[in-house]
């Protein structure tokens, strides 16, 4: 058999495995809209530091209009293609008639009205890095060039996309943040202000955390779930509360693992590197390895 | 001396230190190529999710046809540059005497003949995913949220590429997926069936690891080489196997090391969070680290 | 109040917050241009390996010395924009008494004739990965898809910015690499001849480090701070040495953690996987952890 | 003198003649703008034909408003940067307040509701030209490969600009199709229904040409001023009408020149190749040139 | 009414005009689709000319080879997409049984087939210009500034398309040299060898054109019909010859006017600038207007 | 013979046909880089107009200045490219002793050095179409919609290349203007201040032609040879004046053709519409055709 042949079987095949003969289609959401939303929030957010190439002149105020409406009716079909399974053909001439896409335009409002009150958190976030560590120098330095400062950003921004319901959006945008920063965290945890992460690569955060203010972690960390709960089926039970509640003022160094939903870490307490903890620890408790090593030569 | 002369002299001395006046210059695969080839067989395998933006009319079938035809000659081309280490001129002239060209266009038509099998494969890491982890909610979200998914996907096509004996072009593959991932899989590595890493960042698994069906892994974990045997001339001796084997149905919690070519985590065993392991496991053994902690206020 | 009304009040709130109303507007290093300078500094240096794609015709080296000019200027200008906080309007029609200008473009012409230097430095950087490593299998495996490389390349290149003064693009250089291998090292670092990270995901290697040459490190390693001295008011005193000094030949494996500025790893030393050092070990030292595993079934 | 000063020298000179340091610039509108916004009209009036390469999925409908949501966005942005001279400071913080916002806004919602009603134009065009060359096998080809249909198209838009006093973006558009098709058509000119210019290259219709409906043009056709008007000062007299007017169901063939505002071509008028007229031309009337050749072996 | 509903009824009237809800949509051939496949098979007949930017390493055969591959199958499915009113699902899963597409691959092979002869061709027009214009100085600037050159390039081309049945394909490229040159050449234009045309805005070679070898063309000649024979019921009749037959060796200069399908112009014929023909002229005469101005002071 | 064969015959034919396999490749100009240099320069003369979209901030003189070297390096390697055959190996190590190096950088600082005065004769040609058209309403829109000025622009570069025996890069620049507006100047014809063309498609300028100041040309005018002279074995001799001279203020009307090296036309003469010329034509003349039309019903 020829070349061609084999092309031709394969390509049959492979349409068979992906269903590619079913119409109409299903909607789902592109993860490159997605992460193109994501940045143009950045940009709109901080138009000093990320409008640069793409914008040409920003002095114009109605440019900064213009890039919301465009947001806005970006965001409106983004929605609707989450949470629509696929159109019905009678929307096409009626768009009045469609109640996912009414719906998908007042999430869409909605989040572009809580921009300003992202901003201000964000505010917090940039301050507590620079105070946090030694070898920042500038809060330029922070926005553009701190990892931590990024996944929190993304963040606070996923964690309204899921509040309104669209958990995929946010669970893809978060994903987006873990692949350029190495921290992951879950859009369902709770964080509070003035957050700090710093280095980050391998900190993971569950999605039933919650975070009090001025807290500051270390790469590395996990606040994680201890183990799963399952019913009688032996199915995992989804929605409970897995992982730990972290209070405020407190400090967890690299490597640590904090586990399970009623762990809890009292206010102003001091985790160690390395740390394992499956209990809660009291407030301003510090908490650290016994030191184990062998040196021979 | 001015500006000027001294861009001449730099150009002269990095010209020489980079032999640009060698001729001809010697065939390379381009690593922007390798990882476009890459995204062609993901939107062939999961043409809904990530056709999106540059297909105009997926539900066409000859759409489908032509890119993999045309994935097919650019494979052909990227495999002859990486076997082949330069043209000779009367090739130019008389392609159906290159004897690389042959080979391979039967090495890219081989790869493509195995994409239905590796869609097969992935589907059932899909599943192994989603039933692996409470915070998932659907399908969609491993496929385009999971990086533990990416990594596997991009795994299982790096490993067809190296067992035709193009490990460089298996290792750029393995290499872009760890770098958007943070999970290092070299391509080397024999993985069963439903395999499922969650959170991923900072997952080692090494050249020569054997993993069985239906293993779960956590972030953090290493499946490395206890030590490097060295010839007598104290040269080290590549290709021996160096890394465990993990059994079917084990499952390592995050950060734990597990060291060595002789090493067996036998069936159904469970390594505990950060332990440390350089010796077999019999099956459905649980391993933990004993809790050594300190606290003070 | 209808939907557009909303779009103009958020508009109007984030142009106060973001004070996108101040004239003139600062400068400020642009990240993709910081990028962009990066990635033609890479292909300069390895033009077989990184031109492909853009590049009509390397054997042509007028190309080569147009991209170095190129390059020159980009670079003049970036500095400029880092360092001159706004433009004076008198500078636009008087270039010649810009002193920022020349200052710039002294700095820009010091830091392409650093180029070839780098080039030999990276060559042996390359040379280690590939004796180092028993999986290697070729120096363009290396040069192609080791993080680690990817690394300890843009590290040499930061690291000469910022002795330049320019420590945000070093900042920006340095997170880019971060971001792409999980290897986290601050452009100040002090790094000697033939180093070498494997697989590298979570290393930390912080502002004052001090590495000698023949050095190998491994995924997870932290070089970091123990503690920050702060002065009479509380506050962090910045830029005093606060991590390790690591002597030549010196092996560090996964998870491994040492801190302090006065912590020296002696030369030849082991320092094996997961260990937690706050002290000095002597030359030829081997430090490893106590097994402390507990199985049950 | 080196090089660089010389560079410093032209581009501190350039700098003048541009008054490049007058603060704040004047807005104006950016021609790529006014053109993608033509092309965005045009997708959205014929989707099937111009929507294939950038539309992922045209069976949503919501795509559908979102693109006409955002080009209803760019042209508010668009019109105020034409119609405003410069921003006032006070406008970007109460965008309510910025009256031409409010007359840009009001000017885009009207060009946007005239979509419909010049499809129904352009579908009467594309019959009139299938209808009247004998080469002509398809409406499929009118659309997609006639210049004379082309430009009918951007001077039914145009002309909706000029209606609305905007002037300068009409003549941005109408320029373009001129340099696409070789048709300059002036966007002022008055076109009835089903109007087609076969070939085309070479045609001008003048800013005061009235034309009636079926009316058929060829190649190289002029419809011009015959002389302008002068004030006492010597100064042309803009506004008057200047060009001819062409009643329903006039033919005019290749090259023929038609000039004069009072110049009237009656109803079903035949104007022959070549033909130069300067005066009116009863209804039904056929005009030709006496033939003139002389021929010599 | 606010803003967002005119925006609703806007969006489902174009709807409903452009029939946007009819399932499935229909093929057609995409217009820049058709002109990538012009300028690579450009790029492929003069690789040293048109390679330049996107090609990495022209001397590698297998580039061409790879070019030559991909060309073949985006041929295929343009030819597919224009020759098949819509794909049947069963033909998705059943490749093999898609006549159509059968045919598509044969007419795609057939044309690949036909490029070194079109390549022959057109050695012959480069020749041709060079020769036949006082100011070219080399053959290069014929092949890179020529818009002569251009349009019988693409003309050779889609003349062999239309001989294909693929009209639509072949009218797309015309008008696209059209657009480019100002040059109308119906692709159904028999042209023979050694063809030139100096200049060329405006010139016009209709349908059934028949033209001899060595024939010289300058700008605005038009070779055209000069009437529409129409059947009973006043419909024009398609298909007859209308356009005039040049015989070998002829000259026509600027301006000029050929008219009629019995029109012949003999051998060696000279026709001067502006001159109006419909009728015969026989081998070798020269043809001239006779002066007809008139000076006033 | 199946598919693959054939191609495989067809890429070895035309690989013969296009000479691929000689080896080293020869250096040309690529016409796409001759066209961005174009446009940059465009950019540079008229940054309010042409930087919109790429520029991030042109309010920063040093962008200015980068712009300006980076053209001048541009401009190195493109005029290197076309005045060297081919690269020299030695070159590629000391490119201090490469004579076209030299010789390409003295060329391209001379051009840069032109660009005020280019600029200031650009001036007046701006303000001779806004008084020259009483459709014009500002110099904007004479600046980015008159094709006449497009046309006046790219020829003052145009010509300034070729005086410094540029002579493709020059005809590569018209040609482009040419395709874009449909006027064709001779980068080799001499012009005056205050040039204007008003809808220029068909214009014709040749080599030769000389113009005074302040002239006006209509669309379709040819200003072209009479006969090319031959030496005595029949061959066109190149580089005679074979173009008419325009002496200043005069003004020619659509269609005109004026055709001979010694045809002179007299200051202030003004030659109708369509008139055909072949002798000289005193000053103040004015030249009309006499009507011959006939009219029939």
């Amino acid at each position: 058999m020829n070349d061609e042949k084999v092309l031709f079987e394969i390509a049959s095949e492979l349409s068979k495995l992906c269903q590619r003969n079913i119409e109409p289609r299903i909607l789902r959401p592109n993860s490159q809209t997605v992460i193109a939303v994501l940045e143009e929030i950045q940009a709109l957010l901080y138009p000093d530091y990320f409008l640069g190439i793409s914008d040409d002149n920003i002095n114009d105020h109605v440019c900064y209009l213009e890039r919301l409406g465009i947001l806005y009716w970006k965001l409106t079909r983004l929605i609707h293609n989450t949470i629509a399974d696929q159109c019905k053909p009678e929307c096409t001439i009626n768009l009045g008639g469609c109640k996912e896409l009414t719906n998908s335009r007042e999430k869409a409002l909605s989040l572009v009205k809580e921009l300003p009150n992202i901003k201000r958190l964000l505010n917090l976030d940039v301050e507590a890095a620079f105070r946090g560590d030694p070898a920042a120098r500038s809060h330029d330095e922070v926005i553009l060039a701190y990892p931590g400062f990024y996944a929190i950003f993304v963040h606070r921004i996923a964690y309204e996309f899921r509040k309104r319901g669209l958990d995929l959006l946010a669970r893809i945008m978060s994903e987006y943040a873990h692949s350029k920063t190495g921290i992951d965290i879950h859009p369902g945890a709770t964080i509070g202000e003035s957050f700090f992460i710093d280095h980050g690569t391998g900190v993971v955060i569950g999605e039933t955390t919650v975070i009090g203010n001025n807290v500051k972690v270390y790469q590395g960390v996990t606040l994680g779930a201890l183990s799963f709960p399952k019913d009688q089926n032996g199915n995992i039970i989804k929605g409970q509360k897995r992982h730990p509640t972290i209070e405020d003022n407190v400090t967890i160094y690299a490597g640590a693992t904090i586990l399970g939903g009623d762990t809890v870490i009292g206010e102003g307490a001091v985790i160690g590197g390395n740390v394992w903890i499956t209990e809660s620890v009291p407030s301003n408790m510090k908490v650290v390895n016994k030191p184990l090593i062998e040196k021979k030569i």
